[in-house]
């Protein structure tokens, strides 16, 4: 091994006091990676959502694997990347009305792509824009938070003719959000979900194509485009999370433990073994307050592993985050694991939720020992 | 009334393009007020937590009611209103020994009070520490979370002897948070809970006054403090959350819905009146996700109010937030509140955990039209 090599890519741990956010690049890579390959294999284009990592730097990463189109959650995360030469942005978000200033500046500046479920939101665009842009439908599919039902074909044919009436609007397509997938249990369930949504979405667009023979299919979420190997019938797909993943996704068997590509580092600040508990410092300012149901039912804000020179260990049985306040984050384990520990050391855990977690905090520090800056905050 | 005075006075509401704070400062000065005055007629310090508000403009307005002292939870927090000339500060979190650096210089600048429960700790601080602090020892009356269990007397008689074992520490008294009392359900279990802590610290101040005739005892949580009259054994109260409170603290009667000095005012960005939902931009993002139990025992994010020129309504019943994501909030409503809504108009919303929701942002709107900065991703 090439010790000065080595030397310089450990995690500078001695430069950790406070909770840090830990993020191993090669796990990204290869995240990125596997669903790049498998867009390619099904000739759909790889719009990955950037609302996980908020982070330029991060961004550019997609680019070495060819990534020219990314979707984010918010017109400020929009000019955040457009800034960074992104030229081709969907806001996968209705669009806010109250936000056509900055809209129609972005529009101006590049390829923007918006989501539309209402006649008065085509209406207000079609007269306030000074620029093209283009307008995906969004189709509800069953997750039942945005969109226009699926089966509610008259009223997107009545959308798609208002649409075509500016000439400032391109009808581009019909765009979904499986995110009822993330309450799935099992990856059949999650393969019951992908399914009847890709089925759903190939009818209306066989409906579609006679009007609007370029009419485009995007779907997206990270459950079912981690577990389905054949995108027949869509054109782009939009998985954010992946790139990092998180214990939910382990709970529903979407990743393994081993692809979590991200880590919050916690001191330890007092140790209680007379109730196999640690305090950590690291709360819901930090993981945010998202968790997934533990063994034993209760909500479980994270795993807990040992963090190593060049990354972390995989997680044991029994060590968990069992409860979070403000800046505390209570660690439950095992007496064998807690009498190892003691105030001033570091231990790590892998989050409920990587987006949120991610949106918590201000940098990355990568397993390489860069420190990466965020969107953050920025965009509130 | 002075329409110019009323007309500079109003809220900006056409500034408002996305999810914005809006506070109340009239409703902040009478919670503060209400616990100012209670304090002096007990004869108790108010050393109010700043983790709530995170903005030095905030921390002000409590310097008009003689507040001379604040508690915070983090080393960062303690910095950020040190810089403001606050002279005493209590960091009310167990002591990171990794950030002793930070400790050292604060120690230097300020009259800096630090919380201990572990012998490691206190032999850490003998040694590392170039500067006077004052030391609480934490105690647990109940809550379980962090500190010495309040039975423990030998446990903490042994942790003084240390603690008097170096020149640079101050032994000055105990300290609890009962923060069991976020969990109660009504005014009775709150008050016996209070009764239980404050008799337990009672117990304790007359040990430790044979040896410390000095010994302070420190208590604090919001929900025993705005519902006890008489603070009798107690030094200093503590609360933060009660110059914000929100609508956990309405559902435990801990305050009346107009106390509420926080809203957050969201774009509706989609209206189905098919399922009578409204989507606003406002998710977990700006919120956090913290919640209450609703009336159907499912969790609720927030309850909907109408803004007006000067502030906002009170809520009118079945009109909540009954669900967020990222960036997305679901407005769950009745027929006749749901036809009145529109893409483009903004509804209040009053946030379940307000402490959470304040750090998710990064500036207050007052209801006189004034921005206040606050500290937010600054400290992490």
């Amino acid at each position: 091994m090439n010790t000065l090599f080595y030397f310089y890519t450990m995690i500078p741990t001695q430069s950790i006091s406070t909770p840090t956010l830990l993020l191993d690049k090669k796990k990204c890579f290869l995240n990125i990676s596997r669903m790049s390959e498998k867009a390619k294999k099904n000739q759909v284009t790889y719009r990955p959502h950037l609302k996980t990592p908020q982070s330029i730097e991060v961004g550019r990463w997609y680019r070495e694997f060819g990534v020219k189109a990314v979707t984010v959650s918010s017109v400020r995360m929009a000019e955040y990347f457009a800034a960074d030469g992104w030229q081709d942005i969907t806001i996968a978000f209705p669009v806010n009305i109250l936000e056509i200033e900055a809209i129609n500046r972005l529009a101006g500046e590049i390829t923007l792509n918006l989501l539309v479920e209402s006649f008065e939101t085509v209406d207000f665009l079609g007269k306030q824009l000074n620029n093209p842009v283009n307008i995906f439908i969004k189709v509800d599919t069953g997750y039942h938070r945005a969109g226009i039902a699926s089966d509610k074909i008259q009223q997107m044919e009545e959308l798609t003719r208002r649409i075509t009436q500016s000439e400032k609007l391109t009808f581009k397509g019909l765009l979904t959000h499986a995110g009822h997938s993330y309450s799935a249990r099992t990856t059949t369930e999650i393969m019951q979900i992908y399914n009847d949504t890709l089925g759903k979405m190939r009818e209306l667009k066989k409906h579609f194509l006679k009007e609007f023979p370029e009419t485009l299919i995007s779907i997206g979420d990270t459950p079912t485009c981690s577990i389905a190997e054949n995108f027949e019938g869509a054109d782009e797909v939009r998985p954010g999370n992946l790139i990092f993943y998180d214990w939910k996704m382990v709970e529903i068997s979407v990743c393994q433990p081993e692809q979590i590509a991200v880590v919050m580092a916690c001191p330890v600040v007092s140790v209680h073994p007379e109730r196999n508990e640690v305090i950590l410092y690291g709360g819901s300012v930090h993981f945010s307050k998202d968790n997934y149901t533990g063994k034993n039912g209760k909500p479980e804000y994270g795993k807990i592993v040992h963090l190593t020179n060049d990354g972390w260990s995989l997680p044991e049985e029994g060590n968990v985050i069992s409860s979070l306040s403000q800046e505390h984050g209570i660690l439950s384990g095992t007496p064998e694991f807690i009498s190892t520990l003691k105030p001033g050391m570091l231990v790590g855990a892998l989050p409920a939720h990587s987006c949120l977690t991610a949106d918590c905090m201000k940098y990355y520090l990568t397993t390489e020992g860069e420190k990466i800056e965020m969107l953050n905050l920025a965009h509130r």
